[in-house]
């Protein structure tokens, strides 16, 4: 088959690559209808994640075909179609039956395109098949594929970690694609106003298109503020040490931050200033648990994210796509989806 | 009066100082039976705050005997014996009115000993007498001096914000004080197991007198925990940057950071690392919204603190007192109480 290979960093290519086959009874390998790319890709490809070895398959996201199935999977057979979530889970061990997924111990957690080859190709193996898979009901390709892993990191690590209210001050700085799913579940929890945040203007725009009562770049979100005690929630989405720093300054004595960046160095937590301030910070990468969850919600029309897809390419066209979305704040992509050819 | 003066970093001395008077209606003039010093006041001494102006009147814990309020005081009167909390409270404010009396917009807050003159001395002006003095019942006087700060601090701050609960590995790291008041309001929670830390021998010992299963230096700590995925909670007591860093490192996925220290300088947050671990720290100053709470515990026996005072000396001593507790290491200093001559 077809896939994108990792050979360190800065170097991926379209390569030929032996077809995935089942491993372990539950195991189920995939034929990719779409899958997308993710800032964890980029990165990667930066270097900033060396248990990714060269040679690796990147990719953690996708929607597809069940081709075979292990023996020991029940929940899905030959021919659905399902969601493959970015953390695969072995649905047993401690995390799991406490619905960390993205903690499992159990040989799980986020190990597709991370330790093994991932979903950036024509097939996928899928670990823990019956944990690690949705099916995706009527939803639209392009939307089911966001579910595999951005809007469940929205929500999980930005919304709900940050404890979103009706009435609350809402901040979200970056507005990629994670920080723009965080402004559509915001909204679910009806607050009183959502700021973005980021630098680039066409970004600003995408996130008042999504439904951000306020754009500002970073230089304006203090005095955005002034009137008030700060904002209830911040939302930490562009994965930079700088913008943490931010977040701290503009949340209110009693807020939440809720860090969903992965930013690849340490950052300044100023606690000579914030052990006043009564905050909360929290961290954390996705469990995937809420999928059913948000599925429900597209799928019933309570939540509308197709906006959050710009740009359509063909899976061949994968080494083009990651150049089209890493350049994001010039070319104006979001999320960026490939079909199978 | 007498009364501890404050004359910049370094400088403080028993000093005569004009009697306090009601300045506003809302106040009560409390003479001092019982104070004590908090680390807190070691940080202005060290030139940590310098919101607080030479010539002030340090301390913001006492037990005292009312003896007189402004007219608009209801819930105490002249010869009531009350305990006199750090935090002053409108009771009005947004904050207050949410229990947040630690971030009281209204004037309030922690101003004690801070931004007005303190209850290191004879006589202490309170404001917002109704909000911020309690009546001890027949506590002693050094348990109830306890309840002012120091108990509702380890308490809301640690234990609170860190969930601790049944079954639950807690780390307090730091066991003066209020490390060890935290190992005594954390075992109301029936943890598995809490492991004091610390790089003093005697406060370990303390440590170990006061309920904690294991008392380890803080490079035996990782080792100490390499049975299991890491602590539940971890409690920063010792208000040191390295320290914070050691938390982040042993607190499990999950896991919470409670932070009660108060450094004067910056730590570095690792978020390169914690992003995938799902943890939540949380800073914060004492609300002391738990002191009835407390002090019911207290009263019925259901929590013994009194082996938290290590040393009692008369108000006149207080400048002995501050060399006896700053030495705290060597001196095997936990609270020092002063009691009126």
């Amino acid at each position: 088959m077809r896939a994108l290979v990792y050979h360190g960093p800065g170097q991926i290519s379209w390569d030929t690559v032996a077809d995935p086959v089942i491993e372990d009874p539950t195991d189920a390998v995939v034929r990719v209808d779409a899958t997308t790319i993710c800032g964890t890709d980029l990165h990667i490809l930066n270097g900033d994640l060396p248990e990714v070895k060269p040679g690796t398959v990147l990719g953690h996201e996708a929607v597809g075909e069940v081709m075979e199935v292990g023996r020991e999977v029940h929940s899905i057979a030959r021919g659905d179609q399902v969601i493959v979530s970015s953390v695969s889970a072995c649905g047993n061990c401690p995390f799991c039956r406490d619905g960390m997924f993205g903690q499992c111990r159990g040989g799980g957690g986020w190990i597709l395109g991370n330790l093994i080859n991932g979903a950036q190709a024509e097939f996928v193996r899928v670990p823990f098949a019956d944990y690690s898979t949705r099916r995706p009901g009527a939803l639209a390709l392009e939307d089911a594929v966001l579910l595999a892993e951005l809007l469940p990191t929205a929500y999980e690590i930005g919304v709900r970690n940050g404890h979103v209210g009706p009435g609350d001050v809402v901040v979200v700085v970056g507005a990629g694609p994670v920080g723009l799913a965080a402004v559509i579940t915001a909204r679910l929890y009806s607050p009183r106003r959502i700021i973005a945040v980021d630098l680039s203007s066409s970004r600003l725009e995408a996130a008042a298109r999504l439904g951000a009562d306020s754009c500002v770049v970073p230089g304006r979100l203090i005095a955005d503020l002034a009137d008030g005690p700060g904002a209830d929630v911040v939302i930490e989405a562009a994965g930079d040490p700088e913008s943490f720093v931010l977040c701290t300054r503009v949340v209110r004595p009693g807020g939440h931050i809720a860090n969903i960046g992965t930013p690849g160095k340490p950052a300044t937590l100023h606690l000579e200033a914030l052990w006043r301030k009564n905050v909360t910070i929290s961290t954390g990468q996705v469990d995937t648990s809420s999928t059913p969850w948000l599925l429900d919600l597209v799928a019933s029309g309570r939540l509308h994210i197709s906006r959050l897809v710009s740009h359509t390419l063909g899976l061949s066209q994968m080494v083009d796509a990651y150049e089209v979305f890493s350049h994001g704040t010039s070319t104006g992509a979001l999320k960026v989806v490939m079909h199978r050819d």
